[in-house]
């Protein structure tokens, strides 16, 4: 048998014994799969074979000991909304849905962390959450499954100040390729005890087992909270506003650019009025003093390049809006163009060279011709091109292709990485190469150290394994 | 050949070899050999069979290569200030002093970054930074090297606010059991291109790779610090309120305990006067005005559990004097008693379990007759004990042996890890398994992928591959 792709034969074993452990919830029916092999990307759909709905831990192992028997391919799947094709079935298989495990099971308020099954959105994590005073703040645009946000390393507007997935998962309960289960990490805010597979874990993309419950840190939700819009008469103005910011170390909250074409198509589908301009959106959390100072420095570097006008978003609604309108700033983009497809993608560079990498990136998209709207968590380095196109159109399609090619090279050139937070899927197998080069050749190691068969998500992060 | 351990004659024709690669940078002297194979703790010596001294990257993987052709176990070493036998010639083999590794290769002021070779130590790191306003606060006890520190995953008393090397480490150069050299992370701050390699390498112990370069983030110089010593007349009463200024999420820089015994031994070791009660040392970095809310919500915590006196340290000498005996309090414990050896230890709880895990410590201590300080990083979770003992004594160490392993079976239970910061070495192997159970198995497997011949640092962390 090669690596990966079960034989016909046996992959019906495997469905009839999965009927037997998973009684009525399994399916294979064509729109259930079709639903489970697509992402909101341009990639094409790959279904999967079938798709079962585990309840626990337990239920996720007798699916991968089922599986690895019978030499079935596992896809773990979470809200689908991965943006690097992650959830395709390039090889056939199981996708295993894990979007009814939806269980808080522990809320440690003293210790301020929190342990869910993989299925738990964040959404549904903050309103559980919300008479405690605590919070989970890392966001994604997707109101993403915590077990999808641990495996693609997902991170979004609040990561300049509270961190990314790498940075919040204390541990987790992981379902390996042979069915075995395994918890990593722990309680504990730290631990020099053995080698870190929490972290291995995280951002793994489903290649080297399955997370079925995670542990998060919480944080207090903040004495004070405010929020700004604040246009600037050129992109270069309000990029260099969020790189001095970062270089003076406020710890603003959030930091995001919109630039002039994302922040028309914002206030189209958003139904706003803000000045069609490169903007960024603040937030601003801690005491009342911590935060009143926060704001006088940041004004004053705004000013300096030229802003035109703080608009305050104080009330709770005001500011509800203004990042839903931020988090919809994708749908926002694809209905410039009805009919089109969208190809997101992102990199993240050190700060210093931001400037210089997002006005380069704005050149290329205009003398190719593009629609491509700029936005992003800016105060990472990290910024997203939406590619909104017509996957049909191979000469569009070319010149996108080199955009984006020339944009990654020049984020690899500056000492950044090929994604900040959209991950490698099998989308970008070429650009993790370029980026780390014979390192790439240690993950495949321990991929086949962990899932020898290839039977994890096959295909993606360190390619297909021969 | 059996694993980890080189024929006599082999071992011979490497050390020709080695003499060949490094002409005057390699000795068998027996003093040069012992003092590599000793480390602070009560941990029998073993020598290596050879120590070399590498200038560089290529020169390390020009060793590492040469002790692979041969089967040579390879052992690389800092400053030899590990706690667990981390460096050890459990097998022989060659030792790979890294100490005149000690040039700091890039200072990205901008970007707040800073590239090192592994033998650069703390300290010289922070002097060379002096006159660009940065720092790096990671701060263990010895003046370690930045490669030692990052393969312990150290922290020290800077963790509470700015974590630990796991949170600080950007990205690493790791040459390979083969001789191979790798590049991991990069230099933004975030990514989510690959698995981990720079977590899975920090606190590996030198037991996959030896990491020859590292990437760390900086820190600005705050613009207000201040320090001040609280002492408590109850260990109750400053645990509390450790426990209570995390819970209430204030952002000191610095929290340690030293108990009453541990004020003994610094008053008298660092010629200090302050009271002889369980003691809180605080710093607090910020603005003026974060510096001014940050102490008044301290004091008022304090005051519930009955703190005597904040006595403050405000001028830059007086903080170092404070700060020198709070990283002195190691040599001061041992010189409570002349002649004896020290057997360091720590475990980390979630912060709820803390009192509670110090109490029962402090207790079985006294029971049991030992003289054995309790300090740490309790804003942490963590805390150390320092044992000054008889290793000749047989009664004596079955009694430490038994306070030890209640101690960490009482971490475990409540959540907590079995080390905080020292790491396992060979001192902690079973405590590992007993904490992480088979996980520990999925260690070994990505040990076996990326060492397939046990020869870096054998017995190590995962013990002895068959």
């Amino acid at each position: 048998m090669s690596h990966g792709v079960a034989h016909a034969g046996a992959l019906e074993l495997c469905i009839d014994e999965l009927h037997r452990l998973l009684p009525g919830r399994v399916s294979t029916a064509m729109a259930v799969r079709m639903h489970h092999g697509t992402d909101v990307s341009f990639h094409a759909p790959h279904p999967p074979d079938a798709v079962v709905f585990p309840h626990g831990t337990d239920e996720v192992s007798g699916v991968a000991a089922c599986c690895a028997r019978h030499g079935v391919p596992m896809i773990p799947f979470g809200t689908g909304t991965s943006c690097e094709g992650h959830i395709a079935a390039l090889h056939g298989g199981v996708c295993i849905d894990l979007s009814e495990m939806r269980e808080i099971l522990r809320v440690g308020v003293e210790d301020l962390d929190v342990t869910v099954q993989a299925g738990v959105t964040r959404k549904q994590l903050n309103e559980h959450l919300r008479d405690t005073g605590l919070f989970f703040p890392i966001d994604p645009g997707a109101d993403a499954s915590l077990g999808g946000m641990t495996v693609t390393r997902a991170s979004g507007t609040n990561a300049v100040r509270y961190g990314t997935m790498r940075e919040n998962v204390l541990g987790l309960t992981v379902v390996l390729a042979d069915g075995r289960v395994i918890r990593t990490g722990g309680r504990a805010r730290k631990s020099a005890a053995g080698y870190d597979l929490t972290r291995l874990f995280v951002g793994s993309e489903g290649t080297l087992g399955i997370v079925t419950e995670v542990t998060l840190r919480l944080y207090g939700i903040p004495e004070a909270i405010s929020a700004a819009v604040c246009p600037f008469p050129t992109l270069a103005g309000a990029v260099d506003t969020a790189i001095a910011v970062i270089q003076a170390q406020i710890p603003v909250a959030r930091m995001e650019l919109l630039d002039e074409l994302q922040m028309r198509a914002t206030n189209l589908y958003s139904r706003l009025d803000h000045p069609v301009l490169p903007t960024l959106f603040f937030e601003f959390h801690g005491s009342e003093a911590a935060v009143a100072e926060q704001v006088a420095a940041v004004q004053a570097i705004a000013a300096d390049n030229g802003e035109t006008d703080f608009r305050w978003a104080s009330k709770p609604e005001e500011r509800t809006r203004l990042w839903q309108a931020r988090h919809d700033a994708w749908w926002a983009a694809l209905a410039l163009r009805p009919g089109a497809k969208g190809w997101p993608t992102d990199v993240c560079v050190p700060i210093s060279r931001l400037a210089e990498c997002i006005a380069g990136t704005r050149r290329d998209i205009d003398e190719a011709g593009l629609l491509a709207p700029i936005l992003g968590h800016v105060g990472d380095g990290n910024f997203h091109l939406c590619y909104i196109l017509d996957p049909d159109d191979p000469d569009e399609m070319a010149r996108v292709r080199s955009v984006n090619a020339r944009m990654i090279a020049r984020a690899l050139a500056m000492g950044g990485t090929c994604t900040g937070e959209h991950g490698i899927g099998y989308g970008k197998l070429d650009e993790l190469r370029a980026e780390h080069g014979d390192a790439v050749d240690v993950m495949a190691a321990i991929k086949r150290a962990l899932d020898p068969r290839a039977l994890m998500n096959p295909g993606k992060v360190v390619g297909r394994l021969s």
